[in-house]
């Protein structure tokens, strides 16, 4: 096996497939990468079980077959080394027993490598039920919902997103049991059948960064426990959680009895100084209160050990009755932060039962639930 | 006390006192800053007790003075709360039981204050002996030798620069015993008395960095165990180190056998990808051949697990004898660092003994040493 590449071309897409390089590989093989080249492209695999990446690097001007093969090199250092070599080209060799040799200008590496008989397979997905959705599309939906999966793993259900495609929507529901964030968006040619898949949070991450700030086609295949994305020469596989997702839609919940509308960016700003407090206290609460004749709002937080805080966030609109109501600063800056609005709704109705954020525009269908604390 | 400033104003002084503020201070009053407040200045003092910072920020438009007083802030808190508060003025204002308000627009902080009377005194320092440098010259003195103090505390006096400051000069040289760095800059009006110092290494970190990119006056002011450095409104305090410096000069060798000129940045870039192999194995050894005749040098690097790598950096002159010497990399890329010339010129003795790097032009008075390792 021989070849020379372009090295900024083989990085771009090596920096890829690390992302599905765990730190901690309980299999030895898989912290390697394996290099695969035929007489029509090279291929790069990656996996660490949950997730596993494939690219695939056609061969042109910057890619030079001499011999084709296959080797696993160890992921960290040959990211490393080719991040470091000098020269535009390197040279690629597999040599006797595994040795391959590295080189460019003056450098030299000679690198031990595995057998590639050994990599695991890759799972076979039929393609019969793809669909194609819009990068753009794809990632907005992941930001807006992912953060709120659960990071335990006593109920692993919850430890990813809930999607259902459809021909015309997707729905996507994320929870940890303490707040809930749910969006809808308008699709152009959905799939025909209905699809519901649940996938673990830490693939929908690694996913977001493959698809970038641009907004390529994904081509979702969906398979039996697993799911296959396709984007450009990028081949991204992930586990599916297996069992039946909660009902959620019955938590939202349909009147209000208090309504406020705040400025996003006041709000927030206001959040983060309170939580300066609530973080150094053992129970990190704010106290918001709502007065509704005056229109005035004000959040609370202390620790004993560093003092009190008090802040009178602009809102824009209070109605409804008065209400005190307590809760974790951090769930409502996390739902702040994935809304995509000016202005933010927070719709309650009893200071013990859970509250909803929306988007204070009525075309976006996003709703988010936080559950108060009991401080008493 | 009362007062009212300028938010920005107020929180580029702070942050420089933060720098003499250790998140483990033994002493709880000193995970505190002193704000004291007179009709003339508000003076912001911070400590570790090797270092002690004070700033004094006079009484102007930035600053309206409505009743004096001090107090005591826990400092990284006061920092946290300064920096995000909104608006550009705040108010200031210590209550009943030291109970501090901190308002600015909607946001109020009140803040648990400590007793000033318990903050201790700085030291008192007489300026009879005190000489000015320029603050550029001083902070480039530091990054060239400060890297190499040692960071053992078995042998104390190593985890300082020794300095000595006479009319025409400083010199300034550090040693962690395996390898060294001194330089020597030429200074308008030093002291008419030769006065020596050994700083500690932290001390120097923290002033080379409010001394800043800049080129400030610094007046220095040295006691008995404690120098004061003056850059316009802060006064920086260290301790000095107390006991005599070893005698570097006599392990500086006067001759040669073998002398080679490198690139710098092609030797360091060269030194960088050995140490990717060399920083996996358990010794972090490279080898350095030079081959006097053909004039070329080759370094080597290896890690059993990951493979071998061979770097042939263009070296721009070789002469005297072929030479096969082992050292620390890292010791070496730090000395590149360091050096300020574009090439650096390596002088060796024998495998065994010393070796020196010096800069690449005359006139330039920098000198390192590095121990080689024995490998056999």
């Amino acid at each position: 096996m021989k070849f020379t590449i372009n090295r900024n071309l083989f990085l771009d897409n090596l920096n890829n497939v690390m992302r599905a390089i765990s730190s901690r590989a309980t299999i030895p093989i898989l912290s390697g990468i394996k290099v695969d080249l035929s007489n029509e492209e090279l291929v790069l695999t990656g996996s660490d079980t949950d997730i596993s990446i494939e690219i695939k690097i056609p061969v042109s001007d910057d890619l030079t077959v001499e011999s084709t093969g296959s080797i696993v090199l160890p992921a960290r250092f040959f990211n490393e080394i080719i991040k470091k070599l000098p020269g535009k080209d390197f040279s690629f060799e597999v040599k006797e027993g595994l040795q391959t040799q590295i080189a460019s200008e003056n450098s030299e590496f000679t690198i031990n490598g595995l057998d590639a008989n050994n990599y695991p397979r890759l799972p076979e997905i039929a393609s019969e039920t793809a669909f194609e959705i819009s990068g753009k599309t794809f990632r907005e939906i992941i930001n807006e919902t992912n953060f709120a999966v659960s990071t335990q793993e006593s109920r692993p259900i919850l430890t990813g997103v809930h999607f259902v495609f459809n021909q015309a929507k997707i729905k996507a529901v994320a929870t940890d049991s303490h707040r809930l964030s749910q969006r809808i968006i308008d699709l152009e040619n959905g799939p025909q059948v209905e699809t519901d898949l649940i996938i673990p949070g830490k693939s929908l991450v690694e996913l977001s960064r493959i698809i970038g700030d641009q907004d390529p086609k994904v081509t979702v295949n969906p398979g039996d426990n697993q799911v296959l994305f396709v984007i450009g020469n990028v081949s991204f596989y992930s586990r599916l959680l297996e069992g039946t997702y909660p009902d959620t839609d019955r938590l939202l919940p349909t009147t209000s009895t208090t309504t406020a509308e705040f400025d996003r960016a006041s709000l927030s700003q206001a959040l983060d100084r309170v939580s300066l407090l609530t973080h150094a206290g053992r129970n990190n609460v704010v106290k918001l209160t709502l007065d509704t004749e005056n229109g005035v709002a004000q959040l609370e937080g202390d620790s004993p050990e560093i003092g009190t805080v008090e802040e009178k966030p602009w809102a824009k609109q209070i109605t409804g009755q008065n209400l005190e109501i307590s809760f974790n600063p951090d769930y409502l800056q996390a739902a702040l932060r994935a809304s995509i609005t000016d202005t933010v709704i927070m719709n309650f109705t009893e200071p013990l039962r859970p509250f909803t954020v929306v988007p204070g525009k009525e075309d976006v269908e996003f709703i988010q639930l936080i559950t108060p604390v009991r401080t008493y």
